[in-house]
This record gives structure tokens, sequence and C-alpha cells, in this order.
């Protein structure tokens, strides 16, 4: 798809004004070498070639089809494509899967057609390839008519057109030219994963940028992770729809569901991939990244001339979650030598404009100074009304004083463009993104920086965790636990009331008091619903049965438990494997009240006991569990257990769904957990 | 000074190339209807004009001297200005009260010279003043460097001058002349209240942007955004140092301590003030601001062209708490006329790039049917690649679309800017921001709308509530709460071990147990301490008291309270009045876990029941006073009722710093509330 020896264009147009008679003229224009061949039976020669009336009829190898046709021609055309021995077919046109069941069903025909025909599709709605080392121009993005020489070694991969319009011309405005560009759209075969694969492995590709609507299969995305990594070639990734109301527009998009987006970046976290969520932010993210240094944590530096600008500069590096630290007394000593006297050598060092009074090279030795401290692991240069001559000179200076560290840098630049263009296209190409936003820049820096141990997902907002829309199978879950073994109350689970007395009196003990829960279908939320009895004397046990049975309908029996003492109460689940996204283990603030909280963190399983350990660090809740103002530190130990133990056990049976144990009781320190409620669904 | 008879620049330089030449040259090139007087002894003639040895040399009236000498000299400069008969003077230099207790000294004298010599004094360390109305041009920020005409109606007043060139040099590369642009620095005497003050009665000035350092004088702020709001003005915000790094970077910027960020915001949200935080957002908003209209609310529809950039959109409003409201039935049955067959007709609506391949105006049509839709109070447009002529038509088409709506909208556009500049420059006339980033656009558009409910600041991270760094005197917080009718358990306080059997027989009751409490100096956090018991048999009572006596040093006494069945725990605290800024209100979930929780709301005093009432419902444990999942709802009248009534006891009592009750009980509805423990402290 990327070199190939011939490129026939099937339904070429003959409106040269067309956006889609551009494949067909970049083609023939920009010196790619293989044989173009255009195909209508209307014409006998198109943008100077000759067209040929059928695919059948097109001479010498065809290795790639780029489909002109609509949609419900587009079968028919992977057919052909197949027959004259092309290894891919483009198809652009629109009307498949993303408009409704009858677009889905041309889809599955298309998809069909590419496999009994030995061809690979890449599409439908989709936007096509450039592949400027092959001077390769199969697309009809307006964003290609410019000159592409391909150099920045920044490459696209994504299944928005439009986004990847987008990337694409301002890449190009910012003097980076991408070396590739992909539109998967529908993804129909060929998705992003196994393009970006394919990216990842060329020499002349050193950034993979990545834009994704829905990742149906979190195997492949994290094999493109895996392979990048390993390949040496960074990867960031802007995913759409991550929010609720972008999951409902992204539903009305493509058609297509949304994956996990919990499993999704803990994924990425893992491989080391850079999340972003903005076109701008991606392709600032990629410029960073081309060759340049990462940063080894999330202390950042700032070095101004303006004071305010570096206030400000403090306060959104502080909203996303990125460390100011102090300077080291040497590194003061230093820039006291070269800082003019009003400027500031805190952090942020604040150079002040008379630095620039002066004709040497000052500005990049007080960057290099701080990039020598210890504590520093990221630069922001803040520049206001540096403009001109002055401008262009701090650039050069500022690239060749990076060139000399291991720490990224990023420039914000709050002067108008057009009197900076030199110089901001002279950073760009050493590798130093510019902003004119604080608020992006420190973003992006963050976005960079290893994810921050705080980095607590909060559950959706609203009265209620999401349940499942439909209602799954239950399973024993007081069973798995104790496979497992996780501690939980002995009971006994009794159907009539002459049952009732026995149970209370064996599982009373000296407390002389039981618990009695309702089980009934679908009663997951028994508390709730009037289904839970706490502190049940033994001698009104059989009163209280009838009472459940009264009350709770479709009774099926009650449960009588012994008491537990009271503690910290934790929620702890296990979300199982799913769309090849391995299973996730979240931990979080306990009891009724868990949703008001919204205190919760999560894991990839396998989890080790350091992993489940920093989890409960990163709760907001920590404090009591470690031992908050006087109360003494709960059982971390037994609880780091638990989810280690739970983890394993759910990745073991893949037809559970979800496991949930709410509360998870925790005592003192030395005195263990217990699970006072589980509920497990399966996959129906 | 902003309209002067006559200007003398004194100790103008000599050196044309200096940056401080550039206000004698534009003052006397840029058609300055007054007198423009250099003073230098070593010159006849500058720029041209005759050039004076001294103040007391110059003819005629001289309103305003621009001081261009250092520091040690300024006072003297000051004292001559005076003698000459000026209304004002604007001190540039540096190394003021920004430098330390030395600067800060002859900051002093300059104030001192100032009153004496009836002289108002801008700066020092600002710089200066831009009037284009008067042709003023009073500066030597490389911003001004370039044609100015002020026909924006946009003024800037600011502390930094460094943020003001640049909001200067964007906002005139956007096409924004600004009306009026003025740098206090140091503000030893005018402010930026006082200059907004009177911007803000100017005719030609419809929208101030302020950048605002530190706010010293809440009241004088609070005039000025009340003013603003009478005269009509829109008032945009840019405060920096609102983070704990950077109001760390401002005390060492600035010199100036920070006033108070919440009662900031709440003076703020009260006069319609709209806060940014970042640069190009404040440019943003007074774009926006212009004339045109303000969102009603914060529910916001998007028109994109690709459903991808429409899915991030839809992710970075819902980050910025606006809403994504559903379209009517009606809005949809309209738009399915207009918008082309494979574009989305849900919110956001997805017009696909066909829409221009026609000839029409559908995308005016398209963006007028949303806006017309009663759920809808702000638009938000994402083109992609739409670039060239068709972008131009596109800009007018939608300019003229807007104007005939209520309904704000603002743009972003993911395209080289060199293809649409014209396009852009269109819009921002017409009063559409435009941006280039989704997330700024999302941001600012959250800032232009009125504050969401859910608009809870959460308390500083960390591992307490930061007290007060002295030890202020404490005053009987008990009878405070009587005297303001705020229930509190019967108690005694007793201080011999003879007294304290009859005080616990007395106030055990029927329950038969009281609570004991450590009474000491600076034991605020009695729990944490082990200074307090629970549940105490009258019988033992005299026991406790030795325990106490043995454990807690500097014991003052013991306090004996009744015992107070369980409820739901909050705490309620009002700061008071400070700085001139009003007191405020602040409820959130109580308890020793407070700080672990972080669930707060605050409000201004005077608060009244609705607004009380709202704030409850503003925190996140909102479900646990209103009856969660079975539990009793709460008795939110009564604690609605201690909020207002202690907020105007505080208001009485100026020399209360802070009171704290911690933890309100709150029984079930009806029952009322209990404050178990209070706190306050006064100034000292």
């Amino acid at each position: 798809m990327f070199r190939p020896r011939g490129v026939a264009v099937l339904g070429a147009t003959g409106r040269p004004d067309s956006p889609m008679a551009r494949p067909l003229r970049w083609l023939a224009e920009r010196g790619f070498a293989g044989a173009v061949r255009p195909v209508n039976p209307k014409y006998d020669e198109l943008a100077g070639l000759p067209c040929f009336p059928s695919l059948a009829d097109v001479p010498g190898p065809v290795d790639l089809v780029l489909a002109m046709v609509p949609a419900p021609h587009a079968e028919a055309a992977v057919r052909e494509a197949g027959a004259a021995g092309a290894a891919a077919v483009v198809v652009f046109a629109s009307g498949f899967a993303e408009t409704g069941p009858e677009g889905a069903d041309l889809q599955h025909a298309l998809v069909r057609a590419g496999r009994e025909s030995g061809v690979r599709v890449l599409g439908p709605n989709c936007q096509g390839v450039i592949y400027p080392p092959a001077r390769l121009f199969a697309t009809f993005t307006a964003a290609a008519d410019r000159p592409l020489t391909g150099t920045s070694g920044i490459a696209y991969a994504g299944q928005s057109g439009a986004v990847g319009g987008s990337v694409l011309d301002l890449a190009a405005e910012q003097g980076l030219d991408l070396t590739a560009w992909v539109s998967t759209g529908n993804q129909a075969d060929v998705d992003v994963a196994e393009v970006g694969r394919f990216l990842v492995r060329q020499p002349e590709v050193s950034v993979l940028a990545v834009y994704l609507e829905a990742v149906q299969d979190g195997a492949a995305y994290a094999r493109l992770a895996a392979e990048a990594a390993a390949s040496g070639t960074a990867l960031v990734v802007l995913r759409s729809g991550r929010s609720e109301s972008g999951r409902r527009a992204a539903v009305s998009h493509t058609g297509a569901m949304l994956g996990d987006d919990t499993a999704f970046r803990l994924v990425s976290h893992r491989h080391g991939v850079v999340l972003v969520d903005d076109v701008d932010e991606l392709l600032a993210a990629a410029t960073a990244l081309r060759g340049g240094p990462r940063p080894r944590g999330r202390r950042i530096a700032a070095v101004t001339t303006s004071g305010g600008a570096g206030i400000l500069a403090a306060d959104r590096c502080e909203s996303t979650a990125l460390e100011l630290p102090g300077l080291a007394p040497e590194t003061r000593a230093k820039l006291a030598r070269v800082v003019p006297e009003f400027g500031a050598l805190a952090n942020p060092v604040d150079v002040t404009a008379q630095l620039f009074n002066r004709d040497d090279r000052a500005f990049g030795d007080v960057c290099s100074i701080v990039c020598a401290d210890p504590s520093v692991d990221a630069l922001m240069v803040l520049l206001t009304m540096v403009v001109g001559d002055q401008a262009t000179d701090l650039a050069e200076d500022l690239a060749g004083a990076m060139a000399g560290t291991d720490v990224p840098c990023s420039v914000v630049w709050l002067a108008a463009a057009e009197r900076t263009t030199e110089a901001r296209a002279t950073l760009r190409r050493a590798g130093i993104p510019v902003f004119s936003s604080i608020a992006v820049a420190a973003r992006v820096a963050g976005a960079l920086a290893p994810p921050a141990t705080a980095d607590t997902p909060l559950l959706p907002a609203g009265d209620a965790v999401p349940g499942p829309a439909h209602r799954p199978p239950r399973t024993d879950g007081w069973a798995l636990l104790r496979r497992t073994g996780v501690p939980a109350p002995a009971s006994a689970e009794v159907r009539r009331r002459d049952e009732v007395l026995p149970a209370a009196r064996d599982l009373a003990g000296a407390v002389g008091t039981v618990v009695m829960k309702a089980v009934a279908p679908g009663l997951e939320h028994k508390t709730d619903a009037g289904g839970v009895r706490l502190g049940v004397p033994v001698a009104s046990a059989a009163e209280v049965f009838d009472e459940l049975s009264a009350r709770v309908p479709e009774l099926e029996g009650v449960l009588v438990q012994e008491a537990v003492p009271p503690g910290l109460e934790l929620l702890v689940g296990v979300a199982g494997a799913r769309d090849g996204w391995p299973p996730v283990v979240t931990v979080g603030l306990g009891g009724t009240a868990t949703e008001v909280h919204r205190d919760v963190a999560t894991a990839l399983v396998p989890t080790t006991p350091d992993e489940a350990r920093g989890l409960l660090r990163e709760l907001r809740s920590w404090p009591l569990l470690a031992g908050h103002r006087g109360a003494p530190p709960r059982d971390v130990d037994a609880v780091v257990d638990v989810l280690v133990r739970l983890g394993a056990a759910v990745a073991d049976r893949p037809d559970i769904e979800e496991l949930e144990i709410n509360p998870l009781i925790v005592g003192a320190a030395g005195d263990g957990v217990v699970a006072v409620d589980v509920l497990v669904t399966t996959r129906s």
C-alpha cells in the first residue's frame, strides 16, 4: 500500500475542479515513480495520462487501486481489483456502517469481497494515504494541496480524515512535513493499529501520532504500543469520546462503540504512550518527541521574560499535576552571575526584558544552568515581547543551549506569530514545541511527563455507578471468595422460617446478634431496598425473616451472617477482560456513600503487591488507611493481598464480567479484612 | 493622565536605539495634539523638538510627566513635577518594593512626595499608558511599535507591562487595536481598580480586560466590578497566582501578598465579571464581549465539519462543566432539510465537508437553526480543512447568520492560520472569537457562561487545612453560638476534680453518659490529641478527668457535655471580612475526615436562605443530606438557618478572623442540628 509498483484510479473524474480529481493529479504531477492508471470508460485520457475502460484493461502490475466510486459499487470494485492482482483497495465513499443497518450490510459485503479476492481494504469512509518517501499522494484532503516533502519524521494514522487533514495542514504551517499520513475511516479491514505497526518499523518515522475514536481490539492496541516502544518510535495518541458527551457523539459518528477507557489509559501508561486530548496537543507532543529527550519526572522549571507570565505558568502547571521545584543553592548562585539585578532566581526564573539589552548569549546560559539542576525534569520558557531580530537570535541561542542537555524544553511565545515566524520555525526544527497558550503548553508538558501517582480517576458524576443494561446471570460470589482466600463472615443461607433460629444461634457467638440479608434476583443494592438488617438478636431472627419475606418481592432466601466489627469500608472491584483489554482492578472508599465520594483508583491485572499498595496511596482517602488524626493505621497488607488475589482469580475466569466486594471492612493493622458483601456478574 | 494638555519627558535619552527613546519619538510622530517637551540638560533638541534643561524651564501647561530616571532620582522627579504644576507622573524605573526593604523605602518616599506635591503617581516599575483616542503613547513597550488606531473598544489595565505588551501585540495581530492600555506596575499610588473605574466610564470602551496579580483592597475591586456592570461595560479579569506555586512566584515577583481568592471569585461572580486563566483567554473573552450577546446558561451546541472534531469538542466542553443538550425534534426536522445525507443531526451537528460542495449559504442556515433551539445557550463551530475563498465565504455567511441571533458563537479553526487569515479577521470583527485549540475554546466558553452550580472549590490538597501562622486569641465560641441561636449541647466547664461528678450527673440524663473534652491553649484538634472522650458513664467521670489532666499539657479545664445522638457531620465556617473583602461562609462534609474528603462550598456574606440551600446542593455529599440510598433526609432547613445566622453574626463582629463549627451534627428532617465543637479566632 505504501510502495505500490502501480496505482489504478478507478472512476477517475473528468471534472478537474472536483476534490475527487486531486489523487490522480497529484500522482501524475508529484513524481510518483510507479505507473499511474486512470480507469473510466468515458475518457481516453485524464490528467495527461491514457485512461482505461476497466481495471481488466490496465497493463502491468497494479498493486493499489483507489476506488472513487459510490458505496453501492464499492464491492464490485474490490472484486475487480482482486481479479487485476491488486494487493489493496482504498474505498473513499461514505454511506456504510456509519449510516445505519443498510450501510452496515454494504460494509460486510465489502469485507467479504476483500477476503474472497485476497485484497486488503482501507476504509470505507476514509481519506486515503500519503507517503512522501514514495511520492504517493492517494488522498483528496485539501491539506495535501501544498508541497510536501515528508522530512519531519512524524507519521499520522487515524480514523478521521478531517482531523488528519488538520494535523497535516497545521504541521506544514509549522514547518513540519509529515512523513506518512493514513486515514482508516470505518476500518472495516485495515485498522489504525495495523497501519501503526507498519509505520513504527519504518526507519524514517521517529514519532507516530495517532487519532482514535474507538478501540474495539485492546490486544491489537497493546501490540502497537509494545512494538512502538520496542522499535524506539515514540507514540502519541489523541483519543476522543472519553467523556460522556463525547461517547454519545462518537456513537452517532462512526457506529463504533468505545472500548474501555480505563484499560486504554492503563495499557498506554504501561508502554510509555503519551496521551493527549486535543489536535494542537497531538502535534506539539509529536514535535517534542522528535528525537528530543523525554522528561524523567513531573518537576518543571520556568524561565520567563515577564514575572506575570511566570506566575500564570506556575498556576497552569500546578493544575496539570506538574510540580515547580525550588532550585538548588548552586543553581541560584550560578544564575546570580547572569540574571539582571531586578530579576528573580526562584522558580520561575525571571530574567526580565533587560537581559536582552546585552549582546551576549545570556538567555541560553540561564536555561542551561536551570536544566543542569538535578531537580529539574523539564523546562518551560515564557517569552513576551521578544520580536524581530532579537527573536531570531534568541531562538538560535536557545536551540543551541538545549542541544547540550537531556532536559526537554518547550516555549510559550506571547507575541504576534507574524513577528516571530522564523524564530518559531528554528525552535520547532530543534524539537522544541512553541505554544501561544500557557494552558496548552502546561497540558502538553503534563502529557509528556510520566503519569502522576495521584492520577486517580473519578467515577462518572451522577447519582450512581451505571449498571449493566441487561441483567447478567449471577454466580455464587461467596464460593469464589472462599476459593480465592478472601475472608468473609461465617454465614448460612436459609429458605424456610424454621431454619432461621438454629442458623442464628450458630452464628451469633458471644456478640449475641447476627446480620440478615434478603437474597432475591436483581437485589444488588440490598441496603437501598431495606433488605439488610444489622444487629439482629437471636430471639428476633424469625420475626425479621417474616419481615423480609413480606417486604422483598421474589425472595429466594435469607443470608444469616455473623456480625463483623466495624472498620474502614472499602470497595474492591475487578472488571473482567473484554475486547482484548486485560482485567482492571478497582479500589476505593466503599460503603453506601461510595458514589458520593467517588474516590477510586485502578490498575491492570496482573497487579503486583507494590502496584496494589501504590493504588491505595493514590486514594484521596489514603490517610484513613494510613492512620489519620490519631486513628490507628488499618491493615493495608491485607487489602493488598485481596487486590492481588482477586485480580488473578478473575483473570482465570473469562466468564466473569464483573466482581465487586462492597464493603470490604478493613480492621486495624494485623486484624485483617472481611468481605461483607459480594456481587459477581457473568457474561450471558 | 489620559488627555494631558502637555507632556514632559524627563530624562529623555539621546540614544535613539534605546527602548527608552520610544515614548518621546511616538509622542512627537504620532499626532499627539498637546505639547511635547523633552527635558535633559545635555541636549538642545531631541526628536526634532526643543529640549529643556529642567522641568522648571518648560513653558506652558504640563499635565503629565514621564520620568525616565533611575529609582534613586524618582522622588525628586515627582517633587519637580509637582512644582511644575503637573497632575500626574509616570515612573518607569524598577528597583522599588519588588526588590526588597531598601526598594520599599524608596517607594514610600515616592508616595509621600506625590502626596505632598499634589501629584498622582503611576508605577513605579510600570510601562505607562497608551490612549489612542488622544494619540497618547506614553510607553516603551515594543508591542506599541506598530500603527495603533484604538478602534476595538477593548481597553487593557494591568499591573504587568510585559503581559500587557503581549495582549496589545496579540490583539493587533488579530485585527483588534486596543482602545486604551495602562500598566500600573507596583501601583504605589494609582492602582488597576482606579484606572479601571475611569476606563469603564469612557463611551469608546465596551470591554475592559484586566490583569491582576494582587488585590490588596477587595472593596476597591468590588467597586470596579459594580461600576463596570452599572455602566454596561463588560469586565474580564485574568488573575494570576491563584495556585499554590503561583502564589509563591507572586510573592517573589511584586512583593505584594495576594488577597483572598475565594472572596475574589465570589465577588466577581456576583457582578458578572468573566474570570479567565490565560493571556489568550483574556483576549478571546474580550473579543466575544465586544457588544456580542452573553450566554444565558451553560448549554452549548457544536456544529462541526468533522465528526472527530465534534467528539473532541464534546469531551473538552464537558470537562469545563458545559453541557451539550439534545436538540428539539423541530430543530432536527429543520436541520434534516439542510444537512447532507451522511451528516449527523444530534449535538454535535456534523455537516460534513460535503456541505461546502454546494453554492448556497447552508452553513449559516444550519447555525441559525441550531441557535434558535431554546435549549442552546451558546454555539461552538468547528472547522477543519475549509480554506481559501471557501473560508472567506463561510466567515461572511456565519457572521451574517450570527448577527440575527442572541446566542454567542465561537469558532475553532483547525487549519493553517495563513490559509484562513482574512476569514478569521472577518469573524473577530463580528465579535466571534477564533481559536486554534478546542480546549482553549471550551475554557473560554465555560468562562463566559454563568457559573456552574457545581462550582465547588476544593480545599488545598495536603494533610490538613493550613492554620494561621500565629496563634490568635480565642474567644468564647459557645457564648457566640448561644447569642446567634445555634443549638449546642448543654455543657459545663469544670476546673477541679470535685466539680466533675455533679456536672456529669446533671448532664447525663436518660442516656447515662456524657462527653468530656480537654480545654487547653492551642488544642484546636482535640480528637487528634486524645483530648475527647465519648460515652463516659457518670461513675467514670472523675477518673477521665484525671486521665485528661495527666495527658494534656497546660490543661485549663474540662468541658462536660451532654451526649448528642449521631447524625451527618458537617463543617460550617465563616472567614471574617479582610482587606475589604466581605466575609465568606463555608460548608462541607465535617468530622475528622474533612481534609480527606475536601468537599466544601462557599458563598459571600450576607447569605440568603436560597443561596445557603444552593451551597448545600453544590456539595458532592448533597445526596447524604437529601436522603441517600434509603437513608432518611436530613434537616436541611436547620443547616440553612445556621449558615444564614452565623454569617450575619460574623459580619457584625469585625474582630473575628475565623469561626468554625466541626462537627455540626445534622439530625433527620425536623430533628434540628447541634454544634458539637466550635472554634473562634480573633485578630491579634
